[in-house]
């Protein structure tokens, strides 16, 4: 006999970012990856990718320091909604509910024990194509913009954390997350763990801060499916004279073939160039890289990382420690 | 409030075909399509693609007559089995439990209204690399092989059946399966229609037998995830005197870059090139494509298919029908 | 003792098609395959592709008829040029010289035997990029555009005409042109020829014309050198209304990856998805097609083409001999 | 007026390495990169890639000492061969004919200013295939392998000097190679330089010796055309134990997808993923990058080159300088 698994949270839905460069954040968005502007209201621009079937999954907010916003999870049943609002209020890390926000309905906020703003709601809008946008390729909501070079759909979250394994566990036991891959040091703590509700290698990582400060964000994702897409975008993104981080290189963790660029607001984004693999197994047995297997973890092919990939996040901390 | 959704079944987990030139088969999906011979008893073949974790995936058994052998699920927890069976028991499609097979623990095994033979399983044996095997990738079970082009994974499986409708509802009702996708005719009955219990676009997918005949098997799938292998693994197919059915194409459905080629034994075997597009909606509505729209959903990019890909199944009937 | 090839001919730099619809081409070259005006004069306009290092290699001319206007080739040199005049006028297909146009200088006008205007010059004008379009990547005219799915250079053209053998012929004698692969009738007649000057495959094509018409248009092609961008491309064009004739598919001859679509106007275009094979060999022996082995040459990859690509050329002709 | 061109070479033939671990060697281009062994004499092995049309374009010959045995290019006429001689005596650099040697002719040897070991030939063997090896794609010499990640052709070899400039000197006048681009330092000196005689950005390229040792070798390239295939061989050569120097990367220089890997016998091999671009302008304007500029001209996309990349060549001098 095995315990229930919790099948509550369908996925990620959709990320908030702080930009103090609102509209060079958007344009970034719009025009390298050719994603489409849903909604403003306020400071915020709410935006979505070609594939994202919800009114939207990114919403950059001005704000005079850079960093993550808040992130949100749909639940799969209205009820698996109120047993999750449940599970966290317990736990002590509940904030409370909200009406709701462009995009969805009423919504309940939490935060991770590393401060992360984190939200799980139902009730969602889709897009709804106007006429010209519609594609006679039904499954997918509008047509492939032919700006940039558009990404296909919201992938993952990367989050900093002063205390890995708590918000590991935080994630596990409040939302039913599975831990897919660990990083462990010599005590057998986390240095980093990625973990997923879905058959994604993660939906959502937890990176030690080597800062050790608090609620910082590593990166956000979006996917592409095809690594030929990577190589396109880095021409436009270095003719346009965006920061490229780290160029397409092959993790080992969750075998992504991906890349890394700065938007002017000055949060990480990566790009997912394929699916990397999928996990179906129910009883999956959570990949451990340890000692020496560390480095294979984090480039399976790619030469080296900057000094800075494992430093850096937003909010910027003490400037200094990271160049 | 909606109803509790079923989540009892995870995955597809293998796939038995009969083949009548079994050495032959065996020779193809090995040398091939990369896969691994992980057993042989009585016979069978037992084998698996380089990144399935199970001790199998595919069984070829010799038999007179081509076609499937049986298909099988893992469920999520040994609770979920038994819940499965009882459904299933209720509805009156049980056959009953077996111990076991190389690979797996005891399983109960069941007819699709249309007589096609499955089973659900929990316990199950992982592959274990030898030394020489393993890889420094530690969330890929063995080395890359290096012969031909290898497939990564199963992928799907599609069969024909008599009537649509009455398989898609049971695969539905009995096993808690989603409907992505259908093909509608006229009358809005199913022409083929396209399920998943993961966030692929489809594990099972059911077509209308245009022969009319019972329990037939349209192709099983494996996964290379990136297009350009499809190319590769052409040439080295047509080189060796394979049939191609298909060449790369994509289709409209599931969105899926993928080929068709005959195993020697006369069963269909597509190669899927990427990941075609992930479903994470939990109230996904079934994509609806009907009248014209329906050649979209066949081919989205690709000039035609032959005649024979929507009538030809294993086992063969009335040949002349087909050519 | 070999006799010394002709080395006079550097390879094809620019072509003018007929457009009924000039805005409209103008807009499907802009939009789609990421091309950029470089002149308007009168009724044409002077377009390149990103990677063209010429002032243009594209001109679209307003024409109630539709079809090829001239094609142009770049001498080696100056007096290269001067030979090629004096070998062109002593077989009596010379038309005579013109000052130039806009992005050469002076050039000699003649028709190949089955009446394609075609020219050689000499003096070129460079593209010149503005600041804002300079690249870092110092071999690279201008930056990746951010614009559709951007073509990069200018590849090869593909001529019908009444008889083959002549054409073929004058292209070998007057041009230097080395004939690389064929396919040949029973009776040993060129059915099509591919002739290049350069390590390409194929600078230009000659086919026979089925309706046999002449001085008739294929194709004119250009060049992504990745397949994936087919895929990407594809996409772009149907959900935006253009008639894609043949989605991707490989060529045995010259193994190109490649798909063809109409231009607004009617003409039809060849975008190209890698390199093909390269030709190093100085003693090339051509490569000849013959018998069943036809099918290969045209479709190495590929299901089937549609009966037109073997009829249709521009201009049209009997409309009714097509469809 | 312009000078004429000297047209008088055609390509890179192929190449000699040396191994002191000589079945090794072996085993690496023909387990892993899918070579074929042509022929066997002495301490020589003969081998050449899939698409390559002589009898080889690689000669591994054990040796106490890795690095260049010899480099070979081959004439485009016999006349052309004896004019070259000519030529190269003149300047004083020759060795004297050799009545050739498995797969080709009589052959004039000769050392470049700096030691190279190189020769010039006209009469070849072409590799005919055996009736098992005949394929159906009548343009490729024989079935693509079942073996390895097979590369397709020879693309170039790369080699360090003492003396940038008067090697490359001596490959323009003595030989007629065009200088594609050229990296220069402050002082206007050559510090690398890609020349070629066919369309691609370099058949041979030279490359200043930071050791400042003569005659050695950088690397030996050859060709996939598509860089999907070198993440498909990282994977297998990594899970071989074979050490990849630099993963897959994007060159500014000739835009060339790539890696390089050392084999057993410390010789690096670069594989080429794509044909990176092309040149036809037969009046191109070497590319020149100066300054800043220069690290866009070694990594267009990629993080970083190891230390070890602008120093180890083979022979191996000084270890400890490299390591």
């Amino acid at each position: 006999m095995i315990k229930e698994p919790i099948f509550d949270i369908a996925h990620l839905a959709h990320i908030e970012i702080y930009s103090p460069k609102l509209e060079e954040s958007v344009a970034f968005f719009r025009d390298m990856l050719g994603m489409e502007v849903a909604s403003r209201k306020g400071k915020s621009v709410y935006m979505r990718a070609y594939e994202d079937h919800y009114h939207n999954t990114l919403i950059i907010t001005e704000h005079d320091e850079v960093g993550l916003g808040h992130m949100s999870f749909r639940s799969r049943t209205p009820q698996a909604l109120e047993r999750r609002v449940e599970a966290i209020e317990k736990m002590g890390y509940g904030i409370g509910w909200i009406d709701g926000d462009i995009g969805h309905g009423r919504a309940y906020q939490f935060r991770s024990p590393d401060g992360h703003k984190m939200e799980i709601f139902w009730d969602v809008d889709y897009y709804e194509a106007t006429d010209d946008q519609k594609t006679n390729l039904l499954n997918r909501p509008q047509k492939r913009p032919g700006r940039g070079v558009p990404v296909r759909r919201l992938d993952h979250i990367n989050l900093l954390a002063k205390e890995t394994n708590k918000n590991v566990e935080f994630l596990e036991e409040a939302l039913g997350f599975n831990v897919r891959e660990r990083i462990l040091d010599d005590d057998n703590k986390d240095v980093a763990a990625w973990l997923s509700v879905s058959n994604l290698a993660h939906d959502v990582a937890i990176m030690g801060d080597a800062l050790e400060e608090e609620g910082r964000l590593h990166h956000i994702c979006y996917w592409y499916g095809y690594p030929q897409n990577l190589s396109d975008v880095s021409d436009l993104l270095i003719d346009n004279g965006y920061e490229i981080e780290v160029s397409p290189i092959k993790h080992g963790v969750s075998q992504a073939s991906c890349m890394y660029v700065f938007e002017p607001g000055g949060n990480r984004v990566e790009l997912f160039g394929d699916s990397g693999y999928l996990i179906f197994d129910p009883d999956w047995k959570t990949v451990e890289w340890k000692g020496e297997d560390t480095e294979r973890a984090i480039l399976w092919h790619g030469s080296s990382l900057p000094e800075e990939f494992f430093k850096y996040g937003t909010p910027i901390k003490s400037k200094e420690a990271v160049k």
